[in-house]
């Protein structure tokens, strides 16, 4: 059980479309369209990406973070650091 | 012809490997990984993204801006403006 | 008290150095500086910026989400939701 | 002479009021104001100093490497590899 577990369906779904996105710049740069358009789209793509992981992190958030802290077993500093570099990564990617 | 015409081959390979990255990452979700470890990933896959984007973009300024430059047909401002306003999209994704 | 009382300090002296690497984009503007050289700057300065957000964010999940959560008294999810905001307004920044 | 060179005054005017941005970051942490808060503010400081790049860098299409590719003395092919370098940087910051 994690964070996103009650809402696996709904991530599989977006990713599945995302996977078509990726799909879809393959086919324009096969079809030899404008770079411009080719880079909406690459923008585009990585924006739904971004939200996938905006909320993976909040239900990672709502439900790991703040289960160890609850838990009151120690593991509440850990989870924390693990989510502050995950956020880092994310800023920076 | 566009600017990243002569390397459509690199471009393919590179967008079948980030369709390969997005289908890894619905797997984790599937069997249920750890919610950090998807974020790793997704982050990962959102760099490979970028580096199309800016891969795109560099030939776009090599070709297509500089041929308009240097036709001198007054088409350079309009492509500039387009690079602009794909730049900005990409720094806010 | 909030989460990032215990270093104030240290925040203080971080934020003087970015007004001063404002400050020193002004003057390089002011002097003509060749303008890559100028982006090389703002970019350092934005990094200084995000690193100051990402400590600050790391501090409000040690401190303020944790003991919203511990508290027991319902205003975790509050907190948790506007971290998760936060996020979202820094990746997109 | 450079790309943004007609626009100085409008680039001091901005730098200024992010400079006073920073300050009232300072001033908000000194004053122990609620991390998110801090946090927002942080936020529109980055997205000010992010518009002050892309401004100088669409000036930079505009002069420097047109006039560069025009000019077709050579340094085209540098000026724009100098602009996709500041572009990564900008995109990863």
């Amino acid at each position: 059980m994690h964070g996103y577990t009650q809402n696996k369906d709904d991530y599989a779904k977006r990713l599945r479309r995302i996977e078509g996105q990726v799909r879809g710049l393959a086919r324009m740069i096969d079809n030899d369209e404008y770079c411009i358009d080719v880079l909406t789209q690459v923008s585009a793509t990585t924006k739904a990406l971004q939200a996938v992981a905006l909320g993976l992190l909040d239900e990672h958030l709502q439900h790991c973070v703040a289960e160890a802290v609850a838990d009151g077993g120690g593991q509440a500093d850990e989870k924390i650091r693990e989510a502050s570099d995950a956020i880092a990564r994310l800023v920076r990617s």
